[in-house]
């Protein structure tokens, strides 16, 4: 069934609100929650609404959170999320990060003691609307092997980087480092298929299809799959997200980053608090003219967009055309939920007595 | 036949100064171009000594350029190449990223009008004396299809990314954005060998594992090969790395890149000068105490580096070490030049009334 933004939006901000979170923060977290479910990537939208919500009445969530930078320098800040949610803490570390730019061109922030954050795509998006260029990208949860290895030590570990355009909509790269995400692997035992090769192997280190390969023990594999596919490349950016959000700030990197769920403990001995971000963002007029630099881009946009394809494809995207799409007809027709995503927001509703889309 | 790194530097250097570069940048052309040699990336090093020279002889390089900076703030600079050999210009570029991450935490620079310079890793690695976190990238000659296009728009735009550690060596990542490099076709081609599928498209836009796919007028593809395996983030990573390098640079992006081979005119109506660099150095203590950092970079590196392998493999790399390796290696033993290469090399000091390793 079809929900508008704006009922999905009510109830997630009066759910974060009935678990303490002040007003503004309830509704900055709605907003970057559900940005994810416009822009189509529906697993890391209101469909985990329930899992934060877990998370929080395990105690590993601060709903009140005293966010702060405790390091800095001209174009740089450590802040320290204290426990909150990374759907609030996140847009802090970003504002700080433009803050730093307008003053010296660039600023680059590592966050420690956070949570999930959402999509990496809609931090980064924050830059554009003053002509900056924004960078987003968070460790998460381990599910991901390196190459050569069996154990899981990396996260999906996003990257996204937004550069705005003039007359183009802007370019916005949203992406795990690995060759799938987790939430294709459901879509596909949903529909009893297979997973292709170069997606995941099983808890023994071999490559597999099985579409359960990770929930039995397995991992996912880094963009490019194999080493003759360049996997190895695809290891070395999420070590590089791992790195840049969590051995820079002081959080949890690795194997030993907390995982998201509820029923599963984080490691009694940790190596930093909580999980880590790292946000940046460039002023496009530190390097030229904003009108200039937004003229090229445009001038890029259109040779990508206009060139040739290759059999059976009517065109070629530049990245953020396909979740663009998306966010318009579902700000416009409204944000298909998956009925057992609806039962579940229903049950959460009536626990909390906040009515549910009504 | 093996060559020791002094034999190749004198000579290197030496043609150089023949070329017209002063005595100092040509150590330092020779320098940067031998260090791909040492680390293994043979068809980066002096195996190009003679495209350069031919680009000279085009009147395409500037041998004596007024490397300058032309538009900065605290943390950023674009810098001018002058037409000059990016082995030159490069260095000079990283030098202002890491003087202005001296001042304010953090520096970054963007190139225009320079030309190939090396292996993207030389130049991230400066950072690394210093205890900075450095940055590298470039664009190049388009030879790579975005997905769903059949047409080369991008080059094989690498990124390297370095990072100190402690007692361990540091992290050094140094890739090109494409699922294979151009040199492990010509590898192929030498064996007879097929390439593996997710290498390259045909020229009509369909997959191929013709190893001269490519010659005939084909395209390399974008890390992850195809859609169902994350081409598109690979896409999304070249053009990032085009756009950084040249957009905000004021060089020339996408299919009007300048070709690296002689035989071959630039773009008679270019978008900019020369081809783009990016450069980054952001100080380990702008985050926290140097020495913290360092030495959780060992415990990830240790916690990595000894994780349990997949069946058929001994051991778990860390991105630089089989470039490390190898630089250990051809320091005592030498560097192996191929026979086509060391005949190549002889012509040009004949020509040069250089000796070559006597």
């Amino acid at each position: 069934m079809n929900f508008t933004f704006e009922q999905l939006f009510d109830f997630t901000k009066n759910i974060f609100v009935k678990i303490g979170c002040p007003e503004r923060d309830a509704e900055t977290a709605a907003e970057v929650l559900l940005s994810a479910d416009l822009r189509g990537v529906d697993s890391h939208g209101v469909a985990r609404l329930s899992g934060y919500v877990r998370l929080w009445e395990a105690g590993r969530i601060n709903p009140n959170p005293n966010v702060k930078i405790i390091h800095e320098t001209p174009s740089t800040a450590v802040v320290d999320g204290d426990g909150g949610l990374g759907l609030v803490v996140a847009p802090v570390a970003m504002k700080v990060a433009m803050d730093k730019a307008r003053n010296v061109g660039t600023g680059w922030v590592s966050v420690k003691h956070s949570n999930h954050y959402g999509i990496a795509g809609y931090h980064a998006m924050q830059a554009l609307q003053e002509n900056m260029i924004g960078l987003s990208m968070t460790n998460a949860s381990p599910l991901v092997s390196p190459t050569f290895s069996k154990e899981r030590l990396l996260g999906t570990n996003p990257i996204s980087i937004a550069i705005p355009a003039k007359e183009q909509p802007p370019f916005v790269a949203d992406m795990a480092t690995t060759t799938a995400a987790n939430g294709k692997l459901e879509i596909l035992q949903r529909k009893g298929e297979n997973a292709p090769e170069g997606w995941i192997q099983g808890k023994d280190g071999n490559p597999t299809t099985n579409p359960y390969g990770v929930k039995e023990g397995g991992s996912l594999l880094p963009l490019g799959g194999d080493r003759e596919h360049g996997s190895h490349k695809g290891y070395a950016l999420g070590s590089i997200v791992d790195i840049f959000s969590a051995v820079l700030s002081g959080a949890n990197y690795g194997p030993w980053v907390p995982p998201f769920v509820a029923f599963l403990e984080p490691d009694p001995n940790p190596v930093g608090e909580g999980l880590g971000h790292f946000f940046g963002a460039m002023r496009v007029d530190a390097f030229r003219p904003a009108d200039e630099f937004k003229s090229h881009m445009d001038k890029w946009i259109e040779r990508f967009r206009s060139s040739a394809t290759t059999p059976g494809h009517e065109k070629v995207l530049i990245p953020g055309d396909p979740e663009r799409e998306l966010e318009q007809e579902r700000r416009k027709s409204g944000i298909p939920l998956l009925n057992p995503v609806e039962k579940d927001l229903k049950a959460l509703g009536k626990k909390f007595k906040v009515p549910f889309a009504e």
